[in-house]
C-alpha cells in the first residue's frame, strides 16, 4: 500500500478507470444512463467542484462513451478549466429559459431515447421529474467512492498531513483567552498557505477550511459554533476540531484538551471515551461489520453508565469530501474492506462538564487500519500546561 | 417604505406570520402538510440554519399549528439556541439508524395519516420516497419568500450598507499587484468585523462572504476564480464582486474598473454595458414582466452587436440568499411587484479583452425602484489613479 503523500490533480487514466467502473456496474444494472447532480459525485467523476446555486449542473452517463456535461453556458470556461479527461458540454443558456431553450430541454434531447435510467437518492425532483424513462434509484457512485484508488490515498495521506499540522499548531497556541475567532483564522490560515504552496492552482471551491474548539460549557452540544466569541479557560474540556477538504480531499482530526488542570469530574469521562477509542481503533478492521464496531463501542459506553450521554455513532466516511457514507453506525450493515477510509470519533456529552471525543481519520488496510492522522491522545499530553 | 437598518434575529411575531402565510396557500392547495428541506427555506421559518450533511433536517409544516422539525439527536441543542418561535422537535438518533429508528419511521410516524403533501421542486428523491400520501410538487415558501416584509427590507438595507462598504474600500485599495487573496481576506474581513460589532450573536452557518475581482484576462469568464495568484494590473477591465449573506440576509454590488488607464478596445463594451444597465434600472418596476426587461436588455445589446457577448441574464433574486429565485429573464413570465427584490447586473463578455458588468441590489418599490448599494458607475469614477 502506498502512503506517499500526493497533491497534483488526478491524470486522465485515473478519472477513465473511475468512470469504467462506473459503467461496468451500470451495464450489471442494465442502465442505458446514470444522472448524477449531487456535486461531490460530479467532482469525483470530472475533477470539476461548482458553485452550487440554482443552475442546475447535470452529469449524464453513458452506457458506453464519454461523459456528457449539462452545464449553464456561462460556465463552459469554467468548466473546461478544470475538468479532466474527455467531457463533451451540453450547454443551456440560462435559469430559466425560454420555452424549448431550458435545461430539461437539452437533457431531454440528450436522454430522450433511453429505457432505464439510474438517479442518486438525493436526486432533487425537479430532475428527476424530467426523465422520462424508468428511473431506477441507485448509488453507483457512491458506492464506488467507498473503496479509494492509490491515487486517491497518496491525496488523503497529503490532506491528513496539513490536518495534524493544524492541530499540533492549535495545540501549541491554546491558552486561556483564546477566542474561536482567533483559532479559525489562524488554522484556516496556516492550512490554505501551505496548500496554496505546494499546489498553486489549488481550487478554492473544492476547498473548505474549519479550525474550531469549544470550551468546556459549549462542548457538550457538538454542532453548536453559534457564539464566534468564545474563549478557552483554565481547566476544560475543551473539543478542538480540525475538519478540512484540502484541495478536493477531506480529513479530520479532533483532541479534547484541558489547560493546567484536569477538573475531577471530566477524569471518569476522559478514561472511557479512551477505552471506546482504543476499542473502536482495534476492531476497524476488514471483515468486520460496521454496525458490529458502532455496537462494540455503544456498548462499552452504556456499561459504564452513559447511556444517556451518547449523541452520534463512533465515525463518518472520509474521501472527496470530509463527512459522507459509509459510516460506523448501528444502522450501517457493510462490511469493512481495505481502502475505506473513516474517522474513529466516539464521543460521550454532558451537560455542566462538558465533552470528550478524539477523532482521526484511519484508512482500512489488509490486515487492519493506519491513522492518516496524529496527535497525541493521552489525558497527560492533552493537560497543556500555560 | 421603512428603509431603517435592521440587525436583529426576527422576532417571534415575524416569524408567526410566515407561518401563517404559508399555511393559507396550504389551505388554498388542500395540504395537510408541507414539506421543505431546502435549507433556506427552514432558515426563512425558523431562523436555524444548519450545516449542510448527509443527516437529514428535515422541517413538516402542518395544515394547523405549530411547525415540526425532524433532526438528528446531537443537533437538539444547536437547534433550540437559534430557532424563533414554537416549534416542536422530532428527533432520531443516528443516520443511519437500526431498522425502525430512522428519519423516515420518525417522519412517517408524524405524516403517516396524511392524504395530501406538499413537495419542493428541490425534494431530495429520498425524502420524496418516503412520503406515503399523494405527493404535491408546489415551492409554496419559496413563493412566499419573493415580497419581503418591513423587517426583511431593514435586514437587507443593512446588508447593502455593509457590502457598499466593503466595496468601497475595495476601489479605495485597488492598485496593480494587488492580489485575488489579498483582496478577499481584506473585504470578508472587514464585512465580518462589522457584523460581529453590530450583532455579537451573528450566525457564522448564516454569513458567507465573497470580496474578489477578475483582471482583465479573466474578466470574460465570470465564474472562474480558480487562479487565486491573479493580481490587479495596469488598465482593465477589472471586474469585482461582493456578494454575500450577512448574517442571514444577501446583498450584491459590482463594478467594472480600470487602473490609471483605459483600453480602447473596452470604451464601446462599456458604453454599451452603461446603457443597459439605465434601460434595466428604468424598466424594474411594478406592473413590468419580468423577462420583458431581460429581453430589452438582450435586445440592446444585440442591436449594438453584441450578440455572442451575452453570457446571463439581467438578474437574480435576493433575500435570505444572495442568489434566488426570482429571475429578471426571458424565461420568467413573472410581474414585477412591491417588496421584491433583485440584482440588476447586465453584462457583455470578450475574450482577449475582458468583461463588463455592473451589479447593485434594487427593491421594487410603489413605483419603480431604490438601489439598496451604492458605489459610483461612471468610466470617469470607475478609472482609478493609482
Amino acid at each position: 500500500m502506498i502512503l506517499a503523500p500526493i497533491h497534483h490533480a488526478p491524470t486522465t487514466a485515473e478519472l477513465s478507470a473511475r468512470l469504467e467502473r462506473l459503467q461496468a456496474r451500470m451495464a450489471e444494472q442494465k442502465l442505458d444512463w446514470y444522472i448524477s447532480y449531487q456535486p461531490d459525485n460530479v467532482f469525483y467523476l470530472t475533477n470539476f467542484a461548482n458553485m452550487v446555486h440554482e443552475r442546475p449542473f447535470v452529469l449524464m452517463v453513458p452506457a458506453k462513451g464519454p461523459l456528457k456535461f449539462l452545464v449553464p453556458l456561462l460556465e463552459c470556461p469554467h468548466v473546461r478549466s478544470r475538468s479532466v479527461g474527455a467531457i463533451e458540454l451540453v450547454d443551456y443558456f440560462e435559469f430559466p429559459a425560454p420555452e424549448g431553450q431550458n435545461w430539461f430541454d437539452r437533457m431531454q434531447a440528450v436522454i430522450g431515447g433511453a429505457a432505464r435510467v439510474g438517479v442518486e437518492s438525493v436526486c432533487p425532483l425537479q430532475i428527476y421529474d424530467a426523465i422520462s424513462a424508468e428511473r431506477v434509484r441507485t448509488d453507483l457512485i457512491d458506492d464506488l467512492r467507498l473503496i479509494k484508488s492509490p491515487y486517491e490515498i497518496g491525496r488523503m495521506v497529503y490532506a491528513g498531513q496539513i490536518a495534524s499540522a493544524a492541530m499540533a499548531d492549535l495545540l501549541e497556541t491554546a491558552s486561556p483567552g483564546r477566542s474561536l475567532a482567533e483559532v479559525n483564522t489562524r488554522g484556516s490560515g496556516l492550512m490554505f498557505q501551505r496548500l496554496i504552496k505546494d499546489e498553486p492552482s489549488v481550487n478554492p471551491q473544492a476547498t473548505k477550511l474549519a479550525s474550531v474548539f469549544h470550551p468546556a460549557q459549549y462542548s457538550h452540544d457538538p454542532h453548536n459554533f453559534g457564539d464566534l466569541g468564545m474563549r478557552m479557560a483554565e481547566g476544560g474540556p475543551h473539543v478542538s476540531i480540525i475538519n478540512a477538504v484540502l484541495n478536493g480531499y477531506g480529513s479530520e482530526i479532533e483532541r479534547t484538551f484541558f489547560i493546567n488542570h484536569v477538573p475531577e469530574a471530566a477524569k471518569r469521562p476522559y478514561e472511557v471515551m479512551m477505552e471506546g477509542r482504543h476499542l473502536a481503533l482495534e476492531m476497524t478492521r476488514p471483515g468486520t461489520r460496521m454496525c458490529d464496531v458502532d455496537k462494540a463501542v455503544n456498548d462499552l459506553f452504556k456499561a459504564a453508565g452513559y447511556a444517556e450521554n451518547l449523541l452520534h455513532r463512533t465515525g463518518h466516511g472520509m474521501g472527496v469530501t470530509a463527512h459522507e457514507a459509509p459510516f460506523l453506525a448501528e444502522g450501517d450493515p457493510r462490511v469493512l474492506e481495505p481502502g475505506m477510509s473513516f474517522t474513529i470519533e466516539p464521543g460521550i456529552y454532558f451537560p455542566g462538564i462538558g465533552g470528550f471525543r478524539h477523532s482521526d481519520t484511519v484508512l482500512i488496510t489488509e490486515d487492519g487500519n493506519i491513522c492518516l492522522t496524529s496527535a497525541p491522545d493521552t489525558l497527560e499530553a492533552m493537560t497543556l500546561m500555560r
